[in-house]
């Protein structure tokens, strides 16, 4: 209410008026009602849902007015920003504390002075650089959504052909949502595996389930060329193709911060302070065109979430509110639905820390996502990495039809705030038998994590059982006779878990692996082994794990 | 291996078969293979899935054999356990070390010997000391369920009438269930809310969705009699009543540790160190029967929860193999579902930290459970109580059709772990529309915690609206028009909050209440105010919940 005369409000430009962008632009004006912000967005959309874009065209989401969270007029209205659609920036002068921008609707080019400067321009979809890329469409906003729309209602559902390169989290969704349309969808994916941030043996169930629901999924190989009417493959295989879609990735949209001298990561990201600076002090950059500390690597690294993002948008208000705030390493969390199962993970792979010499723990279990005497009860597949020293979650995965987002969210809290793995085992979940079990799924990760850390039991992992054997080890499988009799793995002999205890004379005196078809009964059978003398591990997962490792 | 000569094994006698009994029996099996391993149950059945009884009764489910997870003869081939049903333990001797067991199968007593003693005798049901208590059934165990199944099934369901005295977490899944099976229900409950882990605002919305599905439900009133044909409560009025189950709650099993001179507290539990040793040094007890130390309390308590049995369950066999095991405090961790509502709750109410004098920060939200333009988006409300002190977490509680498992699970997680309220806006949970949102209602109660804690925002409650009005602050909703006409709190002002900044005039130099349907768009006004120079507060939950608490 104060009348008395004040300087000029200071002037914060903010170039994306997406989630990074946006987050960062509403929550600086609840810090600051008199600062002057406006926001320059290259598209005709600002705070659409990004991540609902797949469903639209899928038509799980039957109108397209969902997809527009907010608008200019609103935006002004509710916060007081100032919105500009379809203005492109087109320099950034740090020196001068000025951006050019060219406003696309009248053509006319500005300079805008800046007090402070937001990039938040996000991420653009990579495309191969492979002969026919220019009929390939991606899909990262509204404009790419309603051209596609087009597109895909050009064609007849029955007999159309489209090819999805790539096969990661976006590629799988438009996998899925092409198919639900009823078109002929070939995914092609040039690792030997879909979804890169989960280890091969819990996505080949996934694969088998896009499979059995009609996507065509090729592994291992890539587009080499696309013609008017199909896409060549480097197996020498060509796909017809009406509408090709690449979602091989995104890259960080940095041509704006190169141009202006600003340091970049060898990803291209945008290089930042944990208060977000950039290279040049009054200049900041949020989202996917700035770099993240990796929560697992401690590395810069880039990660092009919706959570980071608007995380470090509203960090950022903060921090130009004159807050002392550092930003928070990046977990990587993700899921995604791949018709009816769920597939979700966080941190790192079991190859990737491999491939770093880290020493890491590794736990599979196989629980039901409710008490199994409550109908409905459906299997999980739960992946734990654990570091062999301090005993902290290094990388989560799951995969199943019900409960997979609950558990993966419990260990992202626990991992996000360094509880250890062997301290899942003491969570009070909420437990109904409709939700979850006495000992939740949770729980079991920690018993079986506690287990390994106190030397009450060792494991293996599947890809170890081919040495073991070379070795001498003895492969038992503990399972009934008849689980048994329906499928086993090479090599293994048949001793009832509850017939161990009689015939451990049958053993002689070598290294065993006892195995049973989720690795509970195998952990009995090794505590029941060692403390009879034997050398005895139990094979982590089971023989659950390894059908689907060596599917 | 050995075959030297060893000593006798230890004599580990277990008194109870159930949760507690039974996980440390199987843990201490698999941690000592030699031990002499003892379990008593006087009833006819062990390890039975006790939280599957009532949906046994409503019918889902089907099989009787499903609430049977384990026999004694399997838990003897797999576990080497010598399990005893029907086999009563009518005393113990501290002295002696022995215990006196009667077998009422044939009617032998004898004496048994050991080296160590776990009591596990869990807890039972209460029932209300008035005329014509013998007709009442209750529901914790396989001969319980039989009995009521029997008198169920004896009824015409259409208009047979089964009053359920107590609406705490069993009371309210027996009424669910005997209204699915289509009987008349009456459900009694003495204080003037259900689920008393909730507070009233809270449960409000439940108790008109049990009415809505047929529950006749009357709050503030208990039975003072029962006679053949009907139950008589203290308001005056009669009920008709063919069954009358009693769920007002249980009380440790404690009558054999209180005649061997054992240590109980005030509520009866038996007192244990944290090796959960009680007052006899090789006397050990879990589960129901034992006090817990609560987390938020600090204090002995009794949490009959299955969670927490398990886990003392788990890690007494841990501390008699050897380790130093301290016992976990209890959270209280419930959920039950409602119908299609789920309710759950952790740590303390409101209501008990206000009556204990503590510092706290009340948030409600009603939030969606996934990302609202993604189709089948449902409200939810969650309500967090935070020490003002410290920002630790002291209770939390959640009503909703969706995922309100989940988030009672994180919350626990990071109540467990000492995590701030703020730090929940740090969380990177998994998104997708499906699932949940960039922004998860988990991190949006950090965002509240996190803007009161640095005094960014100010609220008030629901219940401390009255007081404001009477000392002369004004309450503005800043709702739209559209919405304050179709109803709202009395002596409101509407300044929709698009027009709030063009009209700071009309709110004069009073203290201001703002309040809009949830709180987010009151907030964003508290800003807008204080930035001009008012003293306002946001009323916490805004109309919706001011409705619930009034309704």
């Amino acid at each position: 209410m104060s009348t008395a005369t004040t300087p000029r409000p200071r002037r914060i430009l903010v170039i994306g008026g997406v989630a990074a962008g946006m987050s960062f632009a509403t929550r600086m004006r609840r810090r600051d009602e008199r600062a002057e912000i406006v926001v320059f967005e290259r598209s005709g959309h600002v705070s659409f849902a990004n991540c609902g874009l797949a469903y639209y065209l899928g038509g799980v989401i039957t109108e397209r007015d969902e997809l527009l969270l907010q608008t200019p007029a609103s935006l002004g209205r509710r916060f007081g920003l100032d919105v500009r659609v379809n203005h492109e920036v087109t320099a950034i002068d740090p020196a001068g504390h000025s951006i050019t921008v060219h406003n696309r609707s009248d053509d006319s080019t500005n300079t805008e002075h800046f007090d402070e400067l937001v990039i938040a321009t996000g991420a653009s979809a990579a495309i191969p650089a492979i002969p026919g890329s220019e009929r390939m469409l991606v899909l990262r906003n509204i404009e790419d959504v309603d051209a596609l729309h087009t597109s895909l209602g050009d064609l007849d559902a029955t007999t159309a052909n489209v090819v999805v390169l790539g096969a990661g989290y976006i590629g799988v969704e438009m996998a899925e949502n092409l198919a639900k349309r009823g078109l002929n969808v070939t995914l092609v994916q040039r690792p030997a595996h879909i979804l890169g941030t989960l280890d091969a043996e819990m996505v080949t169930p996934v694969e088998a389930h896009l499979r059995a629901n009609g996507v065509d999924l090729r592994l291992g190989t890539e587009a080499v060329a696309v013609d008017d009417s199909a896409v060549q493959l480097s197996d020498g295989s060509s796909v017809a193709a009406d509408v090709v879609v690449a979602a091989i990735g995104v890259r960080p949209d940095n041509a704006l911060a190169v141009h202006a001298g600003l340091a970049t990561g060898a990803a291209g990201g945008i290089r930042v302070s944990a208060g977000y600076q950039t290279s040049e002090p009054r200049i900041y950059a949020v989202g996917d065109v700035a770099e993240k500390v990796g929560a697992i690597s401690g590395e810069h690294e880039l990660v092009a979430l919706a959570g980071p993002a608007n995380r470090d948008g509203r960090y950022l208000a903060d921090t130009l509110a004159g807050d002392e705030v550092a930003s928070k390493p990046a977990l990587g969390t993700a899921i995604v639905g791949v018709f009816d199962l769920t597939v979700a993970s966080l941190g790192s792979t079991e190859r990737a820390l491999r491939a770093a010499g880290r020493d890491i723990r590794v736990i599979h279990t196989h629980p039901v996502s409710h008490a199994g005497y409550y109908p409905g009860a459906q299997s999980l597949s739960l992946k734990l990495i654990v570091d062999a020293e301090t005993d902290l979650i290094l990388g989560a995965q799951a995969v199943g039809k019900e409960g997979v987002d609950k558990r993966m969210d419990v260990l992202a809290t626990a991992t996000s705030f360094g509880i250890t793995a062997s301290a899942l085992a003491d969570l009070e979940l909420a437990y109904a038998p409709q939700y979850g079990s006495a000992k939740d799924p949770i729980n079991h990760l920690g018993y079986v994590a506690k287990n390994l850390r106190d030397n009450l039991s060792a494991s293996i992992q599947w890809h170890e059982i081919d040495a073991e054997l070379a070795a001498g080890t003895l492969l038992v499988d503990v399972r009934t006779v008849a689980e048994f009799e329906r499928g086993a793995i090479p090599h293994a002999v048949n001793i009832p878990l509850d017939e161990l205890r009689e015939r451990l004379d049958e053993l002689g005196d070598r290294r065993v692996i006892v195995h049973c078809q989720v690795g509970q009964r195998g952990h009995t059978a090794v505590r029941i082994l060692a403390q009879n003398g034997f050398d005895a591990v139990n094979l982590d997962g089971g023989y659950r794990t390894w059908s689907a490792a060596t599917a």
